[in-house]
């Protein structure tokens, strides 16, 4: 079948066998016609039909390799950055981040906006999506060649409609359609939408440190704390869309009520808010000459990152906050490393980068509390990929979608 | 290829179509050709040859259909029940259930045999074979006929070796090879050996509670407790082997420790022989007049089923117990609940059977401490399948391979 006759339509319909060849190419990047041949089980001359079909398509081209032993040199068949492009959005409670990225899944650009959850939907996606314009302009991309959008959101999303469902944080959000926003302005993209969580963890088993592990949790720690988990090599979501959500396991029965209705909720302990508000109190109660000295700065506040700044400036009080956080955090994963039997453990969010006493306290309770079988495999390490796992996430998301079998 | 001339060497090494063949007949128990050939998307003429071929190998049978309106009846393609025998068999810490089973899966004839699982695997293994054979005479089946022997047992077993590792409770069984013992009995079976629980689980995954589920939880309550897990449709192993392993989660971090050497382990406060003790201390100390002439009864010695006749005579100190056994294991569960998100849990092991008061306090704490949305879809059940559960898995684990493709 040919897709001319619906060029900007997405997604791109394709027959199975032209389907598999643009996903094992995907999979390895670059591969040679003989390398097809096997992988496909055709012929010769019925591969090399296909792969015509595809370059003329603009699916893929072809990259002649330098060295040659005499005779035809051997091209390799890698995708066609220029096919198209998609959009990754990531978004937290206080800022997006925006990126563009080419068909190969290679971010060209991105940005980080301000934005404020609470706000009403529909601002905060204007918000978002002046960002999104800016970037299409500076690279001269017009609306038709953006194959789709992904968008990670910090709530839980029902797989199949796409929604956001009872969220904790975006209050205002409940059943609001991302997607219908989307496609006001791109009618012809595919758009995806996902948990936050989830989408680091797809972008570091894509890109980051997950690539060659089946099982891996990647946790987030930052105005909320939460778990995405990739099982046998693929992201779960679980029944209802909310595996992962460890944020309001209760840590303290007889604790304090959270927002969420529960009691004693990990969050309430560990995440950024509450490393701020035990610090807040340390300095109002006048335990810490250096957090009362950055509060004062900072007209009467302080922000998690102060509490990292006291503890590296060798401030006892906020010191012992992150140790605390880290043990309280510690502490549940390792009922989820016994639970789960993960080999990696990647750290990230904005609270990740606190001090590295954190990371080594919820490790050595992780350690402290489980079975040695449980961790003989395991290691947790911080994310490298920072800001980058949630975009590439979404990139490789939607980037999982916009072609399809006929 | 044919098989004829090493009909007795299992695996059976089928050529691929053939190998589809009986795995979607095994799928859907009853075929037509017609079906099979939508199926294979192979002619005619081509899958009639394939099946013949299987029905030659007696590896397949042709059942007829009452039903037919003229002309030739639709014939059924079924398995051949007998085209050889399967043995399961599934081991706790004081009895393993030995079971024959046809190669539908269906089985015949079970037996429980008591064990001691401190003594040597050797004694223990003798032990659990006798019962083996007198299966094997009762049903004039020749070891020939066995295709394969499956084996549960409560431990970590090493996925790719079949060996047990660091087990708990199995002390003197670590390394120990439960295959290399089948095959000096069995030299030509196929042998597969796996946890108890994830055995139970896969048990009521092919023909349980858990047909319809595609994440679910099997929790076992006895000597210990653990947790069997199938994601996206399969049982779910972990890294290292040991994901479920819940029963040396710490529920009490200034707790008692456990002969694992972690402290307050939820098996010391929860599974049965804590249960017994807390009602032999209650019994001493005079708090429960019942628990008291059981224990006299019994010769000083209370078990957890005599807590749960107590509990049903009205006595309020095993009630507690019970109560308490619910909450604490309920406790750990709303923390795997918040992170698997599974849509079913089931709850099996002969202390499950004390009294309902033990389901209902570990459905409330669940529910008590999650959110909602991951309780939304989420039910609790107790096992139908009891003993046959985790026979049913060893069956089921072994047929999975007693055919392999060339």
């Amino acid at each position: 079948m040919s897709v001319e006759n619906k060029q900007h339509i997405y997604p791109v319909r394709l027959e199975d066998d032209l389907f598999d060849i643009v996903q094992f190419i995907r999979r390895d990047a670059q591969l040679t016609r003989n390398e097809l041949v096997t992988l496909l089980g055709l012929s010769r001359s019925k591969t090399t039909k296909l792969i015509n079909e595809l370059i003329d398509l603009r699916l893929l081209t072809e990259a002649e390799v330098g060295e040659s032993s005499g005779g035809r040199k051997p091209n390799l068949l890698e995708l066609n950055r220029n096919f198209g492009y998609v959009i990754g959005i990531h978004m937290g409670a206080s800022g997006a981040n925006v990126c563009l990225a080419d068909f190969k899944g290679k971010i060209i650009e991105w940005q980080r906006t301000p934005i404020n959850i609470r706000n009403k939907p529909e601002q905060v996606m204007d918000t978002v999506f002046e960002s999104v314009f800016r970037l299409l302009d500076a690279h001269h991309i017009n609306h038709n060649q953006i194959l789709g959008i992904g968008v990670g959101v910090p709530a839980p999303v029902e797989k199949n409609t796409n929604r956001i469902v009872n969220p904790a944080t975006m209050l205002g959000w409940h059943d609001y359609s991302i997607s219908d926003y989307c496609r006001t302005h791109f009618a012809e993209s595919v758009v995806k939408v996902d948990n936050d969580v989830a989408l680091m963890a797809l972008g570091e088993l894509r890109e980051g440190m997950g690539k060659n592990h089946e099982n891996f949790l990647m946790l987030k720690i930052g105005t909320g704390i939460g778990c995405g988990i990739v099982c046998k090599g693929e992201v779960y979501h679980g029944t209802t869309g909310i595996a992962g959500h460890i944020g309001h396991i209760s840590v303290d029965r007889e604790g304090p009520v959270c927002h969420c209705g529960l009691v004693g909720c990990l969050e309430k302990f560990a995440a950024g808010p509450a490393l701020a508000e035990q610090a807040t109190r340390a300095a109002n109660a006048g335990r810490s000459a250096i957090l009362s000295e950055l509060m004062e700065k900072n007209g009467g506040k302080l922000t998690p990152e102060d509490v990292g700044t006291a503890a590296g400036r060798g401030d006892k009080v906020a010191n012992d906050i992150i140790i605390e956080s880290g043990r309280v955090i510690g502490d549940v994963l390792a009922t989820v490393v016994s639970f789960f039997n993960p080999s990696l453990l990647i750290v990230g969010g904005g609270v990740s980068n606190i001090g590295p006493q954190l990371l080594i306290n919820i490790h050595r309770t992780i350690l402290k509390n489980s079975l040695p079988l449980s961790t003989q495999d395991f290691s947790i390490q911080k994310s490298q990929m920072g800001y980058h796992a949630g975009m590439q996430g979404s990139v490789s998301l939607v980037l999982d979608h916009v072609l399809a079998k006929v």
